[in-house]
């Protein structure tokens, strides 16, 4: 078979594939799955893409190879490449759009699991149902009769369960509707449950997937027939108030009284207010979200569920659920369909939450053929390391730096965070990037790090990270006895307020990165790994897909890594959760990823704290760990790479 | 192999076995189920029955064949039988205790499902599981565990699920109880709840057998580890006040507003009052019960759960619902734990309810290898006829007569009730039969078919159900302008009321006869078949196993078939309540076979009134059906052979 190389635009990835292969599963291979509402038919128009050079075979024409002389619109599923390929794919096509506030990286492993086709069932479905009616030749009961027609029309051989009031709906509905109905079911593992019965045409069904992160909580609003996401938003979580980590919280919770209760509901009003924003903003019902998929880790899902989380902070910090049962809506007191189905997804231990099994299944780790290392950085830093032979998995407390909690210029992704930052030590200026190109707020994660680079790199910090006093600028200033520096003046600011960044927070940025970098050391160390055998490297959480991953590695949060094998994967846990929405098959791997994978504390393992100390440098106490800073650094200045 | 014949005594049952074959087994093949809660290991004693003569083995002793000289005490799982034996089965070890006023007959095939160590769950059960308690090595989050340590005792492989209540519980009780705690399950079908979790030592899970009858309602109180039946009670059915049958209730609910709900609060108070008499009878507590399996018509068990009854009422007749799903106690108002399961045997159609699928279970007419014929005699009339290939059945308004109600001297089966009676009227005195013994009250359905019988064969009515105006015999008498004949005289009642029985009473009976019968009849004729085909003739339902058969026969109740291949089989609904209870294999037999029974209606069968009107006589119009009586008749008086 002729190989051919397809070039997928705006996203600039490249794949392989044979000839004869249509786009739409080359588009799947680059982890960029399309819209595909009538299952690859031809039909329904929603796989466009537009060809812009190279050689196409038409399915549904002659069958005859065609050169593509100017862009051309086709449909992704009707259309095989038969040489190399420049594709543009537009927004409205993709399955998960590229929106880096909000989404994350989705690898092909973890795309194929959303394949038209298929088997397998989203969390919920509705489904049209036309039955029979009644006659003294076919007395089957009005229950036993929709569920006859439910396994013919979608549900083949799965039991069918309903609650009472459902069932009290049946014979008055099925009657009024003429035998013709929707029916409204959501996939509890073992079983569907029918959650509503309605006319033939209804609205579409929607599902939540939601990352309830520390500092953080993000969600999509997404249709289930059809996979696409109609908007996302994201919030502070409201428990931040109760303390900064989880620690902090779940001792609050056991000091007062009701004080569990409390942290739970400061979680459900958050996500409660975040669904109100996607329904504001998409014109959908409470009634239509019939399904939530939940990525969090093991505190805040036990926080969600209102289940005691004491036993996590104590050693060995277990878990007081793995893979919860599923529950309804309105038991957690959501502002969804009251019987819509809430599935969380599983944790490894009390700190490898369902954020992190999540990313796994999302950057496709569990099915790599070599190794690959997973690095989450949220207000805990997780780290899985593993192929799809075996994988490995430890945490760490990050603090929320890089979230940009405890950082007063700091803030999540959102429009007019900051970015990208550079300070010309020449011109004494600050230039600045936003997200939306908006005025300038505060610095998100990705902004923190090229100032923290950007910083050292102008020797306004030094490699201890201590601001330089004598630093000749009237941004170097003191307030309060502590050291500080102005990024951007008030004049430059949205919020008509100095942007600073303190000796205490740059404090609390350094014992993040070091953290993170001491729990990769440590358990490569463990497993007898040098980072070099390293194949691949995502990372999650804070970061957004345009952070500079050699500015990663130059503050030393990275692990020194060619960039070409690094991956800047935004929100696997949000990805995951996207995925476990819609495919039950997704669901399954999960859970059985999340018993695959061992957990290795690093409260045991000799020299961590040892490495945590020598990572607080910048980028690192040895050098030496960081060749190809070295080299660029002699190639540029010379001298210092001794250690000091 | 040598066969041997044993004889259990005091039921007077006779089995055939091979030489070697365990009591226990023995005894399960004559439908007499032993209590064994060792599950036959010869360990726990429960099963001790008394050899009165013949030879045995006793497995734990030398293994050779005994003599048995005099009466000896031996455990039925430990003890062979080498001979022809007499063996005493007394009340403690029988797993379901003959007592006729609550229970029904349980055949071999359906004793099969409560084989001790057969594989399969009761409805719900408490198991005590011992965990290792969490450390590095092992850091499976809590839930996980206790499923682990759930699946190794007692589980297997199947689903278990939790609801978010017991879900919060989980992590303090491990703790508080060591990760050493006693589980209460219950199972749903297609997987486990778990309902609880408590101490090792925990009080006994109990269940309930309930069937709702249309008149009266019955329940069991049973041990769910051992099948034994702790107490038994029975009410008129609190819904009787909205009308007598089920078509005048299904109209009242539909034309009064909250009409469903005040039927349904109706039979909730009268289940929970009769578990209240079993709990106070016993000393059991209302958490205790964690499982409920019901019995009952498509009308009772619709207007139980509160769906919509109408369908049922308006050709075809469809129940709204066969199987309903698994329903939490709470859920339906039952004082029992708040998540006990609720089972409620399957409906075939709209007036062949779960009465009468736990009937079919209960007899084992459902892998009969002959043709057998089950009437069921309620409220309304339900006739199976098949066999293990093929089962069709059909029903009829018979109307509450022989439950006793619309009878003023009639009531249901209990202390006081006459079962037996005759009227001598050459002395003009009546001889009664009550249970208990007890003072007479009134007369149950075994006593009103005597009466019937008796006072025919006194000419104290005439064959077509009139009372003789000129009887010589100051009992003959007309009040409000209606005949009546007094039965007892006030000095023999316990009410101090003579005991009547009027015209319009006996015109009832006569029409509830004549409907059971020419439902038979109508059937037999519609599947080309002859009742001198059935060979064997199960009569459920108002009658006690006291109920003598030539009676029945002579009243035209009962087609005329040879006395020894009717059995009277009692309460069968409440009998397959109980063994769907303890037995999932059970549950699971009694929902296919509901499925596999076909149902007619006779409104359609162009014959039924024309029998219905023929067999209003006594014993019919024909009297050529009745050859037995015929030859009886001709030999004991000659002459009145001809029809008038």
């Amino acid at each position: 078979m002729k190989q051919v190389r397809v070039l997928f635009e705006p996203d600039g990835v490249v794949v392989e594939g044979q000839a004869g292969e249509l786009l739409l599963d080359l588009a799947l291979t680059a982890g960029l799955p399309l819209l595909s509402e009538c299952g690859g038919q031809g039909t329904c128009g929603s796989c466009r893409v537009q060809v812009q050079s190279g050689r196409v075979r038409f399915l549904n024409r002659s069958g005859l190879e065609e050169q593509i002389a100017a862009p051309q619109e086709v449909l992704a599923c009707q259309t095989a490449a038969a040489g190399d390929l420049v594709v543009h794919v537009p927004p409205e096509t993709r399955l998960c759009p590229p929106d880096e506030r909000i989404t994350g990286y989705m690898g092909p492993e973890a795309a194929a699991f959303l394949r038209p086709g298929r088997t397998g069932f989203a969390l919920g479905e509705r489904t049209p149902v036309q039955l029979s009616p009644p006659s003294f030749d076919d007395p089957t009961p009005d229950w036993e009769r929709l569920l006859e027609g439910l396994r013919q029309a979608r549900y083949g051989r799965r039991n069918i369960t309903a609650n009472l009031d459902v069932l009290r709906e049946i014979p008055p509905q099925l009657r009024a509707l003429d035998f013709s109905v929707s029916a409204t079911l959501v996939d509890e593992g073992c079983h569907h449950r029918l959650i509503a019965l309605g006319q033939p045409e209804q609205e579409e069904a929607l599902g939540l997937a939601v990352d309830i992160g520390t500092s953080n909580v993000k969600a999509e609003l997404v249709q289930l027939r059809t996979g696409r996401v109609l908007a996302g938003a994201a919030q502070l979580n409201a428990q931040v108030r109760y303390g900064e980590d989880v620690i902090s919280r779940i001792i609050w919770a056991q000091e007062h009284e009701r004080g569990a209760d409390e942290l739970q509901d400061a979680v459900t009003s958050t996500v409660n207010s975040l669904i109100e924003e996607l329904l504001q903003e998409t014109g959908a019902s409470q009634d239509q979200i019939i399904a939530v998929s939940c990525a969090g880790n093991a505190t805040m899902i036990s926080f969600r569920l209102g289940i005691p989380a004491d036993a996590i902070r104590r050693a060995p910090h277990i878990a007081p659920v793995g893979l919860p049962p599923m529950i309804s809506g309105a038991i957690l007191g959501l502002q969804v369909h009251p019987q819509a189905a809430v599935f969380c997804l599983p944790a490894i231990n009390g700190y490898v939450g369902g954020d992190i099994t999540g990313g796994i299944l999302a950057t496709g780790l569990f099915e790599a053929d070599s190794l690959t290392l997973l690095i989450d950085v949220g207000t805990n830093g997780e780290i899985v390391i593993g192929s799809k032979d075996w994988m490995v998995c430890c945490s760490c407390s990050a603090g929320p730096a890089f979230e940009g909690v405890g950082i007063e210029c700091g803030l999540p992704a959102r429009p007019g965070a900051i970015e990208s930052l550079a300070y010309d030590p020449d011109q004494d200026r600050t230039t600045v990037r936003t997200i939306g190109d908006d005025p300038p707020v505060g610095l998100c994660g990705n902004g923190l790090v090229e100032t923290l680079a950007s910083l050292l790199d102008a020797r306004v910090i030094d490699r201890v990270g201590n601001l330089v006093p004598d630093f000749p600028s009237p941004r170097m200033r003191e307030a309060n006895g502590e050291p500080q520096f102005v990024l951007l003046w008030r004049e430059d600011t949205a919020t008509a307020k100095d942007l600073v960044l303190r000796q205490g927070e740059i404090d609390n940025l350094l014992r993040a990165k070091a953290a993170v970098f001491a729990a990769v050391s440590t358990l490569l160390e463990e497993l007898g790994l040098d980072i070099a055998q390293i194949d691949r490297l995502y990372l999650a959480g804070a970061f957004g897909s345009h952070l500079d991953v050699r500015t990663a590695v130059e503050i030393g949060l990275l692990p020194d890594l060619p960039a070409e094998r690094v991956t800047v994967a935004g929100n696997t846990a949000l990805v995951g959760a996207y995925i476990t929405l819609l495919s039950s098959e997704a669901r399954e791997q999960v859970s059985s990823l999340a018993r695959a994978t061992t957990y290795v504390d690093l409260s045991t393992a000799s020299h961590f704290m040892e490495e945590f100390v020598a990572a607080q440098m910048l980028p690192h106490t040895d050098l030496e760990r960081f060749p190809s800073l070295v080299s660029s650094e002699q190639g540029r200045a010379g001298g210092s790479s001794s250690n000091t």
